[in-house]
């Protein structure tokens, strides 16, 4: 594809310094890059030695300014286009160079829709794929290979479900959504009420409810509601092998990253950030654009805007001086030890 | 479904008081319960406000007087229903509205099934689902779409299987068990020699034998034993992501808890709850009753009736005290270097 | 299957003691063994009981002597092969005895191949398994029921893949590869740029590339690289539920045991371990030959040839003294207030 630096500032908003007429036919990393790919430099470490790369382009910060932070003039070897956020405008031309191939529209005769499914316009069912009865799918949908897409489901417009995926009964599904391989919405809470010994199964009679441009990663759990929905809110994103228990709630464009587990009915907040291994304890709540660290034990609430770390949960300021203590508690307990003997030899009679 | 308050006691066991011909359409959570539904009520949280809500009747505990409890004498709104159980009681009212649907009892011409298969009656299979050879499956099992069970399998009544289970070779699954979707049974061990730099491999020859009335949650994994059984007794509930090495045995009654992690050869004790994401290594034993603190990681034995914390474990009032120091170990730190200061200037000549 | 003593310790390259024509039928843990099975010991605990197995043939250490070694002179009762590691010895028996069962052969017509598909001879494909489109598989490779080949994947020779696999588009798998049930290979990276509270989705362009001899657990999540490949050289092993993020590199021979994170773009050395539970921060790198513990939370680069566990990660042996501490931290809390008090009283005017 050879798309000219005029058009690429153009589609990102940003200004060229160098030649709007150079073309540019691919991408590539800084250390890469070669003559005929735009790259990218936002760091201050990467932006010193932006002479270093062979692009033919750079994506640099607007304020930029290589004859100041590069100490080289205007000797910088590549044109440069300059934007507010020069890693989204690389992923936005990423999208350009390599856009994602449009739904085929081809339904595989060897897929299984049963009765009463509505489909869009240009849904795409690879093979062996099931989508069971009372289905309601948007246009634009591919549904690859090997998805189960249980009865009653509804999912909206321009969805990708990839092979393997399990969308159990009832649940919905927004417009936009991916779903990566492996995954399972809807399978059982897991809850059940002691008789005696024995745990008897409280029936899981609600749904799973995913709105629009959420992803969720590969191998994922998301139990269905005892009642009601356990509900990922517009824009999540979610890491692979993440657990959502039945009943939780995750706000707009939170992020969770791999291995996290949210108990039962927990409440997480809008731009949150759960770290990878983190654990939320059920029924309490993590407030809005609050950060979790990774492996963190979480058991209290926490409010809106912290950052917290460590196990029990503490800022996250506080985790970091308390983790460099730790290593050193055998010294404090001699430490401890010696006062106590010094002390002990002072008070002697 | 319409069904009478006196059906209703009649099914639970327990003792009305009120309308015995309130007739109940449905069931629902306590704060959204209408006129037409049974809720029910354990907590002295909830008790307390009883009144406040608009179901048709309550469950409550056996020994609850709401004119003592709640001091409104006898203007409760709702009849109740006593029993000594009332969640219990909840549980088995809601199988009463909202059955499980019986198995289908129609195998999928989609479906494939294997030479020397002997099947039950009334067995469901759906779509795309593999039944590999010398398989055994009783009667009234439902096996959804895209299940595989290897060749030589047996399986028990009254079964459920959701999508993209994989149950290997040779398993024994007993009766009244659940799979959720994404799970394997039967994966070979992580058994490894050292040969060298390389790892040989040590075949895996055992199997994972299942016992009745386990429900096994979503995207867990039981390897298969190098020798033997890996074996989880009757009665055991895991949630999601769940990882159960080779030959490790779970007693009866055992409940595992999303993303814990059991190293090979472990022998986990009967009623024994293990907390989410707790790790426990390989050879060693869980007393029955024990109860494993969340993220816990035990390295060594536990006795029996135990409930403990932490990583190394401790007992979990142990822990719980642990807990309240460790953000407190700056402080300490400070403490131990003021008291030397303090003790040198004084012993200063 | 009947084989001679004579042939086994030519097989593993041993040393009899004993009768060369003994006729060997199977293999056996030690406590477990019959007169007709071969069994191993290699421990000195196992070795001072060898008169306990009913094993017709012990393989033990190159420099076992009963006479020494468990005060019975030659009155052992088994026949013994010598050899400079038992186990592995034993392991090679064992796929004497218990072979994998050769490929069928078979491509099931019910299996859904592309166009363009290129397969080795003795390829095996199961019911309802999808290779798609400019797929290039190697010969004897067994593909079981239900896995799906994405477009464009080159498979070396001898590889198995089991039931609900997905290995998605472009990745690159070598000989003599296994990959268990429910693993997905070359799902996208974790990778967003924040676009105000949007998290704008980072186009993931690489592969997946898996070298020859890995073995890769079940419910496995291996990414994509965003650029370039994820590597997983040779011979590596990993466990189930491991999660290897976008960019990440495994050296050779490296184990992975069962839940372990790796964030993305860190580089694992080779011949490492990484125990069970672990998780490694992304952009650091662990060193050949280094092993990190159960749990341990490593978020800066380790050298080669380490031990390291905890959170945050230290010197194992440090981590075994700090681990006894932290159960007596309430202790040395108060002994700390205790001297605190006693100084306070000394000084007192």
């Amino acid at each position: 594809m050879e798309i000219s630096l005029a058009q690429l500032a153009e589609t990102i908003g940003g200004e060229i310094h160098g030649d709007p007429d150079t073309i540019i036919k691919g991408i590539a990393p800084f250390d890469d890059a070669g003559q005929e790919d735009i790259t990218f430099a936002d760091s201050p470490k990467i932006l010193k030695r932006i002479s270093q790369t062979g692009a033919g382009a750079v994506l640099v910060p607007k304020n930029f300014d290589p004859a100041v932070e590069t100490g080289l003039g205007h000797a910088v070897p590549a044109n440069l286009i300059r934007s507010e956020n020069p890693r989204l405008a690389f992923a936005k031309i990423m999208n350009l160079y390599f856009p994602a191939p449009p739904p085929s529209g081809n339904i595989s005769p060897k897929a299984s829709v049963g009765e009463n499914v509505a489909l869009g316009t240009d849904v795409s069912i690879g093979p062996f794929s099931v989508i069971e009865d009372n289905v309601t799918i948007g246009s634009r949908v591919t549904i690859h290979p090997q998805a189960v897409i249980g009865c009653g489901v509804t999912i909206g417009d321009d969805v990708i479900i990839y092979p393997n995926v399990s969308v159990l009964a009832r649940c919905v599904i927004g417009s936009r959504v991916i779903i990566h391989s492996g995954t399972v919405i809807g399978s059982d809470g897991f809850g059940f009420v002691p008789d005696g010994e024995i745990h008897y199964k409280i029936p899981q009679l609600g749904i799973v409810q995913i709105d629009d441009d959420v992803e969720i990663g590969a191998c994922n759990t998301i139990d269905r509601a005892t009642f009601g929905r356990t509900w990922i809110k517009k824009g999540v994103k979610t890491d692979n092998h993440v657990q959502i228990a039945h009943n939780v709630v995750v706000g707009e464009n939170t992020l969770i990253v791999a291995q996290v587990g949210i108990a039962g009915s927990a409440q997480i907040g809008k731009s949150v950030i759960l770290a990878g291994q983190a654990g939320i304890a059920g029924h309490i709540s993590i407030g809005d654009y609050t950060t979790v660290g990774p492996q963190a034990g979480v058991t209290r609430s926490v409010p809106s805007g912290k950052v917290v770390s460590g196990t029990p949960e503490m800022s996250h300021k506080l985790w970091l001086r308390v983790s460099q203590v730790i290593p050193r508690l055998p010294e404090l307990k001699r430490k401890i030890a010696d006062l106590e003997k010094r002390l002990d030899t002072l008070l002697k009679p």
